[in-house]
């Protein structure tokens, strides 16, 4: 009974993500076509660079091309599917798409974190749709769920573990004692990190997809450059030892909270912190992507799963093609809003500054263990306002030197930025001090 | 640019659901149609047996109808919402709503497992849809995550906590060392157990809503009699100590597993369950809801969140009113169906028979604390062909009896039943012997 039988679709890029989009429409054509849609979804060309190279899975070379206007002129095609990554020119091809008359399903999260605006106004344009499940936590429909699941809340908090690199190196650090270089050598030759780890492990990443979160959360628009980004690099096996001593796990998370009074006013953050053992977040571990959210009316949620990698990521992929499709076959104007919101309604954040965040902290000093040591730096926190809930100094590994881990009472971070920026002046200072944010996370 | 901009509804029953539903609806109305939609959803008619009643929630009189015929024959309503519960005489006013060419919601598991082949006859013949992400797990977006976000994926086992009220109960026994009659009747003063709770205690809600997810997952249809169900009245506190002697959490957990080779063939069966206490499934605790999902392409799902209350499930179904909102707005014949299957491929299940269950289980022997009884149970156990993995008699707690718990390897349940019941004849035994089954959890 539907208008049309056969869906056309585009594939720009045949990397990891193209070829498992590809199979998986092939491979579940039973469940997916015969079973549900009653129609056919079938990819008629590839966009590729070599047409002739060696591929895990084959496609037949008919379906290739090197030309993206061979895909926009072809009227077959009612779904451009962009899988090669990078912002340009998978951006003005996008764009090109929407011109085209065709709908468009991305998995570049770093082309709508920094090109959303042009992005959402040519769909707009064009009332085509504009959809993108994989560009963030693979596998978990977590885009969907926010947008449609979750329509009926606000939502007023996000918690994500949304950077399977960074998972895999931080519970492998904690499960085997190992230091960070070690172990992102060994994901390195996993697959589990990329040659050139920085965009994981700096939290680039995480927060290109907190950009997209945020919009999708509270309707606002923001940019990187305006959230708080911390890395792991910086992390050693010795803060991971000290973080179980006082009961914690940790883990880089992605933060955005909205001020209930202000809808404009959020919080935003990417950061390794602190988090109580017990908590669900804390089990979540290796690659595993996990998103908490806290809502108004569902209370809180949580959803797990494979953050990466190829099945997952096309499961995403094709979840869009065959929502797309239904809409299709439906045929009228289906445009809808890409991030729930209505473009006129998406107004700009104001994110809180890092330094007005108040919260408890792991500090740790690394110091030579001499008289009056101890004494300093409890004289200088005080000093800066910043008190201390508990201190723990292990028999020390060397004659020379102690570490000293302490646990803070809630501190605004601008103090404790003076104090430590003091504190690191002392002479019997080994290495400059570390501090991680502790998130109690006062939900289960 | 919609083709309608308000969307009439009508709410059938105005009790903690209904109530919650219309406050939703007003309460966040700002965000969901001025920011979202751009269309208004307004409450036309809320059908109640007694008008003048005191409610938390109140709505205008001018709203009440005891005529459901009032509901049916009124042009603007778009949108029934069946919120009584009760398998008649909801069904029939669902039908008749579908006849009438209304859009139906519903929060009806029990209706939806009992009656559901109907209903989807009438929602089909009329072209009009059926949605119901209140029927399951309450504020998790369940339904639609298995519909629509993993659309593109075979799946091949749920395994999922979604009575509230059982888990509640199990997880306050094992946190406090209490017996189930006296958790029940905390239980019951907090709201968390009805009066009468044997619809939760005995498994049945469960069943009902495992019915409705069998035909999600894997487009089977099933009946609750075809069910193994098993509910948790008859737990010990002693079993819950013997279970995390051996590393384990009890759990009720409804599964349901598709056989890969014949996708007729699945096993269905809600139990409480042993499973590794380091399984985040374990650390799901009160009356919070969880569904593990294996697929194919996306891999392991987990979901996790409030499975009832008045808001998460309104938040359910106010997310079903907006898909429609949505649908409707677009014009056309918009008719999906309900379960993302066509009706056509909707197969009977076979569900394998419990007694062909191959796994491995826990045991738990009361007996007189008498020479030879060790022997005379192990000895049976063994002519049967269950095999011992550990065995444990802690010190008796009374001189005269000893309690013993048994973990066996891998055995059919067949076998194992045949010789619990050799056992449970034997002069020694002081109750009739139990045995949960163990979920060793091959996810995380």
């Amino acid at each position: 009974m539907s208008n049309r039988d056969v869906i056309g679709v585009a594939l720009l890029g045949f990397g990891t993500v193209g070829q498992g989009v590809y199979d998986l429409l092939i491979r579940n054509a039973e469940t997916l076509f015969k079973r549900k849609a009653g129609t056919s979804v079938v990819v008629k060309k590839i966009l590729v660079k070599t047409r002739e190279k060696s591929r895990e899975v084959s496609a037949p070379q008919s379906l290739f091309t090197d030309s993206i206007d061979d895909i926009l002129a072809d009227p077959d095609i009612d779904i451009v599917v962009e899988v090669m990554g990078g912002v340009e020119p998978a951006s003005h091809w996008i764009i090109a798409a929407f011109r085209a008359g065709k709908h468009v399903v991305t998995a570049n999260k770093a082309l709508l974190a920094e090109n959303g605006d042009a992005i959402l106004d040519a769909a707009q344009t064009a009332r085509k749709n504009l959809f993108f499940e994989a560009a963030v936590a693979g596998g978990i429909p977590l885009i969907r769920t926010i947008r449609d699941g979750l329509a009926a809340n606000r939502i007023t908090g996000f918690y994500g573990i949304i950077n399977g690199t960074c998972n895999y190196i931080l519970s492998e650090m904690a499960a085997k004692g190992s230091e960070f270089a070690d172990v992102l050598r060994e994901a390195q030759a996993l697959g589990y990190a990329e040659q050139d780890p920085s965009f994981d492990i700096d939290g680039i990443d995480a927060a290109h997809k907190l950009v997209i979160l945020i919009r999708l959360c509270f309707g606002l628009r923001t940019q990187i450059a305006n959230l708080t980004i911390e890395g792991i690099s910086s992390l050693d096996r010795l803060d991971l030892d000290f973080a179980r001593h006082f009961g914690y796990a940790v883990r880089l998370l992605a933060i955005a909270t909205a001020d209930a009074s202000d809808s404009l006013s959020i919080e935003a953050r990417v950061q390794p912190v602190l988090i109580p053992q017990g908590k669900i977040l804390s089990k979540v571990e290796g690659a595993y992507n996990a998103a908490y959210i806290q809502t108004d009316a569902a209370g809180d949620i949580m959803l797990y799963g494979r953050g990466a990698g190829r099945y997952p990521t096309a499961s995403a992929v094709v979840s869009d093609i065959l929502s797309l499709a239904g809409r299709l076959c439906r045929g009228g104007d289906c445009y809808e809003p890409p991030y729930g919101y209505r473009s006129e309604a998406i107004a700009t954040a104001t994110v809180r500054p890092a330094d007005e965040h108040i919260g408890t902290y792991y500090l740790r000093f690394n110091v030579r263990d001499e008289p009056h040591v101890l004494e300093a730096l409890t004289k200088t926190l005080a000093e800066h306002g910043v008190s201390i809930a508990s201190l723990y100094q292990p028999p020390s590994f060397s004659r020379q030197t102690a570490a000293i881990a302490v646990l803070t009472h809630e501190t605004r971070q601008r103090d404790l930025w003076l104090a430590l920026k003091k504190i690191d002046s002392f002479p019997f200072l080994v290495e400059k001090s570390r501090r991680i944010p502790i998130e109690p996370l006062t939900f289960s």
